[in-house]
Parts: structure tokens; C-alpha cells; sequence
């Protein structure tokens, strides 16, 4: 066995903090083929038990134009500033069409991607969205292995991937422009819940009136709806990459969250590892689920017949109840 | 084959509009007997080519104090004064842990009940929250075939249900108090979102002002959320119940959206006709997912396994796609 084939070399290289180790290892876990897989999962059994316990995990979406990238790049450069080792995933759903965001994610993030303290990698869209989510957790835990305890991972706001994104970090910011309108033609209905905060991005030269009066709009809008389980308000922020205003301000107050998650609860747990706990329960659930559909997807008997079967339904010419009697071959 | 052991006695009476028939038909279809069970989906088959085509279906929901019944019975009375046939159609959670929701929720609307235009029916909780859901489609159904062109569904915005109910009808409306706090404290994240108006309840006497007040704020804030995917912008209203204030304008404003969605295409499908056919879809792959894993679940090596399986992915000492492999007998 060649060393690139056995278990150790990625697991060694990423307790050494090996970038290029790094780099192999997820474009393994990325792979399709069998015997990747095989050992892609070997090199997440090592790495599991040297986890670090303290890594923060921080989702960034908003629809295109809001400046992503321009933002990233900019509160990147203040986290590794503090010192902190910092490893920024992008997923774009959109790249599979596009074709090009590989090369166009490191040149968007043209200082950060130079830094030594920083490392950035995209996330093919893959063929699914479940996909994506499956491969950009094993990502980060990749990461976390090699020594990022920072993770910040970026997606577009207009899908269902922010959703699934949601679901694997610790802290969910939302990056709005101000001057709605346009921009919330294309977000989600529903994302702006998901938020643990909203910034409002180019707050800087003509636009900082405008940036103020949707930073309070937004504030007052949102302490209008359902606090998050934990009690936590989202805030809202203005910011802007350009001038380097309000960034420091938002990394305090993740950390401020992160505290208040940690506080520990008589029982010793926090809602942090709550928190934890419950998104690797959905995220198992949500695998084994996958993973059934799949098997009875793929009997031939099914898929013959289910395009019959969902037709009749759209058509209103089937019950749903008794489509899925007709489906089942094992019906009671 | 006694009478009522034969689907065309709940056929021929559901199409004569006998509510007694109705009520039975109901009651068979909530029945967890397979014989029951079978008969029920005989006769939901029989009535499918009879479906009244207009048919409108108000979801209605908001936490415990905030005022459903006492708005629902003055809402149902101004729609049976139009002439409507009123079906009104409860899921409580709760009812379960109570006992007592199917005599509590005839009580709580004594004046409407007694209407001879209005049918209501509490759905008891049920052993599942897919079964509430299972249930009070098919009762929806069967109060169509029985003639009632208008459905209110209520259920309580505390839990599940609402998203359930949100994919089962054509208009979904939140009630909402003047004063947040307490209230926000106890809905559910994300459901704000799901609304197609909100109206503030209890907006007379020395509330007025305030019930203003919140109108203004919720419509404020509303105006920065995404609108929905046909470009309806969920307004915000006060009604009183006492008063009989805003009942009115509420149904004028249900019938002006059924009027936007139900504007023909160009291919001659309307946004109404495509959100049922989705929502029939929905409903279908829902339901087969739910049976899917049921056989999965009730498989013996599966469900020996899966809490020791699931405890290890919590203690994070095993990876949710390890887990996953060890769960599946046919793994790869």
C-alpha cells in the first residue's frame, strides 16, 4: 500500500497541521469512488477522538451583491489578526453551472487566501444538496483536525443550502444590503429566522445613512418576532469592508454568544453541547433517511411506476394515501 | 354487508350533505382498525371525483390567550351570514395530555356551533404529529364532499402542526396580540414567515391603541421580510371579536387573494391550481417517506440497534455517516 492510500499519512499530516495533507483529505472525502470513501471514512474515525473541543463554527449567507466575499476577506484578516487559525468553506450552488468556482472563490479572497493564518476552500455544488452538506461537514471537522478552531462557512442565501448550513454551526450571521426591495426578491422566505444576527454590509461613504435607518428598521423589526431558544435577541450591525467599521464589533459579539452559550448548566451541560449533541443526532437522522430513500429508489419496481404514480396525484386523480398503498410493495 | 360497512352509504350521504354521514365518515377515517381503514380510503376514492373545484382552505393559528375560538366564532358567523358552508376543523396537540379537547372545543364556540351552515370538528392529537396531519386532510376532503366550500383549520402556533397545516391550505392566517413579549416567548421560530396576514386580536375598548400600534409595527417590519412566491405581501390587520371590528375587511382580504391566485396563466393553470398540485405532491412524498421508514424502523435489527447507535453519536464518539454505515444492513 502506497502511503496516500493508508489511513495514517492523512491522519498523522493532519495532527501536524499539514496543509497539503489537508487539501488531500478533502478532496478524498469529496471523491465518488468507492475506495475513496472507504478511506476517507477511516481517516474521520482517526481524527474524531483529537477533535478540539472549542472550535467555533460560524455560517455567513446573503443573496449575491451583498459582498460576501468583500466581507469575509475582511473580517478574516481581523480574526487572524488576533492570532486566530481560520479555515473559510464556500459553498455555491450555483458552481456546477457556472463551472468556475474554484478559481473564482481564491481570487475573491485574494489577501485573505495569502495570509498563512487562513486556509479557503470551495465546495463543489456536488449533485445534491444533501451533498453538499454531507461532504462540507466532513470538511470542517477536517479542518478542525488539522488545528482551524475558527470556521467560517459561506452560502448563498437564495436556497435551501443555508438551511442545512444552519444545521452544522454555532452561530448563523445573515448579511443584508440596506434598501431592501431588490435584494429580498431573491432571499428565501423564511432565512431571516434562521438568523443569530443581520449585519448590514457598505455601510461607508453615501451609503451610511441609508445603512443606519435599515440597521434600525431591521432592529426594530426583529425584536417583533420569536426569540431563539436560548433566549439570544439577534442584533443587528452595520459594517463596512471597505473602511474596516463595525467588524471588530461583530466578532465581539459572536464571542458574547459563544459565552452565553457555554455558561454552564446545573447538570454541567451548556446549550452549546446541546446545541452540538442535537445537530449530530439531525445530522445522522437526516443520513439514514437519505440513505433508506436511496435503497427504495432504486428498485426498479419503484421507479418504473412512481412517475405514473405522482402524475395521478398532481392530476388530482389519486389520493396521495392510496398512491403510496399502490407504491409500497409491501402494503400492510 | 351491513349498511354502514359498505363505502356508498358514506358516498351517497356525504353527497347528500347528511352531517350525520359526515360525522361517521370522519370518525372512520380517524379509526386505527385496518378494516376501518380500508373502508375509509374506499369511500375518500369515491368522493375524489366529486370534489367541489372552489373550495376555499383558511389555516388558522396563534399561541393559547391570544384569542382563536372567540375569533373564529365571530369570523364563522360573519361567513355563514354570507351563506357559506362553514366547516371548522381543530388539532390540538395539547388535547392529548388534556383529554378533554373534543367536548372543550364545541363548548368554546357555543354560538357557531349551533349554526346550521357550520360543521365543527375537533381532530384529537393522535399518536403522531404526520397523523394529525394524515387525519384532518382527509377530513378537509370529506367536509368538501359534503358541500362545505369553505374550511377553517385551527391549530395552536406553539409546536409542529402549523407547518403541517401551512401545507394544507390556501391561505394561512396568524393571530397575534398587542404587546409581544410574553406571547413571542411562547411561538415558534419561523412561523412568522409562514403567515399570509396577520391580525392583531382583541383590538377594543382601552386596547385599541395599542392593537394600532402593533398593526403599524408589524406592518413595518413585514415590508422588510422577502414576500411570498407569488408576490403577495402579507398585510398586517386589528379585529375584535367583541366588537365585530375587522371581521369583515379579513374576509374581503382572503377573497382579494384567492382572486390573485386564482388569475389564469398564459398555459391556463393558475398560482391556486400549482400550489394544490404541489401541495398534493407534498402531502404524497410525505407520506411516503413516513411509510418508508416505518418499515425501516419496525425491522427487529433495526430498532435493537438504533439507541445504542444514536447514544454514541451524541457522545461524539462515533460519526453520523459511520453510524449510518453500521445501522444499514445492505451498506455500499
Amino acid at each position: 500500500m502506497r502511503p496516500r492510500q493508508h489511513p495514517s499519512y492523512y491522519i498523522d499530516g493532519l495532527r501536524a497541521g499539514d496543509r497539503l495533507v489537508l487539501s488531500r483529505a478533502i478532496t478524498l472525502v469529496e471523491s465518488q469512488l468507492p475506495a475513496d470513501q472507504t478511506l476517507a471514512q477511516a481517516v474521520l474515525e482517526g481524527v474524531l477522538p483529537h477533535l478540539p473541543q472549542t472550535s467555533v463554527r460560524v455560517g455567513i449567507t446573503g443573496v449575491p451583491g451583498v459582498g460576501k466575499s468583500t466581507f469575509i476577506e475582511a473580517f478574516g484578516k481581523h480574526l487572524t489578526g488576533l492570532g486566530k487559525q481560520l479555515a473559510v468553506l464556500t459553498i455555491d450552488p450555483t458552481s456546477q453551472r457556472s463551472g468556475g468556482s474554484i478559481l473564482g472563490d481564491k481570487t475573491r479572497m485574494e489577501t485573505l487566501s495569502m495570509d498563512p493564518l487562513a486556509y479557503i476552500r470551495p465546495s463543489p455544488a456536488g449533485d445534491s444538496l444533501g451533498g453538499v452538506a454531507y461532504r462540507t461537514r466532513e470538511t470542517m471537522l477536517l479542518c478542525e483536525a488539522a488545528g482551524f478552531d475558527l470556521i467560517l462557512i459561506e452560502t448563498v442565501g437564495v436556497g435551501q443550502s443555508e438551511t442545512l448550513v444552519h444545521g452544522m454551526v454555532d452561530f448563523f450571521l445573515l448579511l443584508m444590503l440596506a434598501g431592501a426591495g431588490d435584494e429580498l426578491q431573491g432571499m428565501k422566505r423564511g432565512i431571516m429566522e434562521l438568523a443569530d444576527a443581520l449585519a448590514i454590509t457598505k455601510a461607508d461613504g453615501d451609503n451610511i445613512p441609508a445603512a443606519n435607518r435599515a440597521r434600525l428598521e431591521y432592529q426594530n423589526a426583529l425584536h417583533l418576532f420569536p426569540p431563539t431558544d436560548t433566549g439570544w435577541q439577534p442584533p443587528v450591525v452595520s459594517c463596512s469592508a471597505l473602511n474596516n467599521t463595525g467588524i471588530a464589533e461583530l466578532w465581539t459579539m459572536i464571542e458574547t454568544h459563544q459565552t452565553l452559550m457555554n455558561e454552564p448548566a446545573p447538570d454541567g451541560s451548556s446549550a452549546w453541547l446541546r446545541h452540538r449533541q442535537q445537530q449530530a443526532l439531525d445530522w445522522f437522522r437526516s443520513l439514514l433517511r437519505q440513505r433508506i430513500e436511496q435503497q427504495f429508489f432504486a428498485r426498479p419496481d419503484i421507479a418504473n411506476s412512481l412517475a405514473h404514480v405522482e402524475k395521478q396525484v398532481v392530476d388530482g386523480t389519486l389520493l396521495p394515501t392510496l398512491a403510496v398503498d399502490q407504491l409500497m410493495p409491501r402494503f400492510r
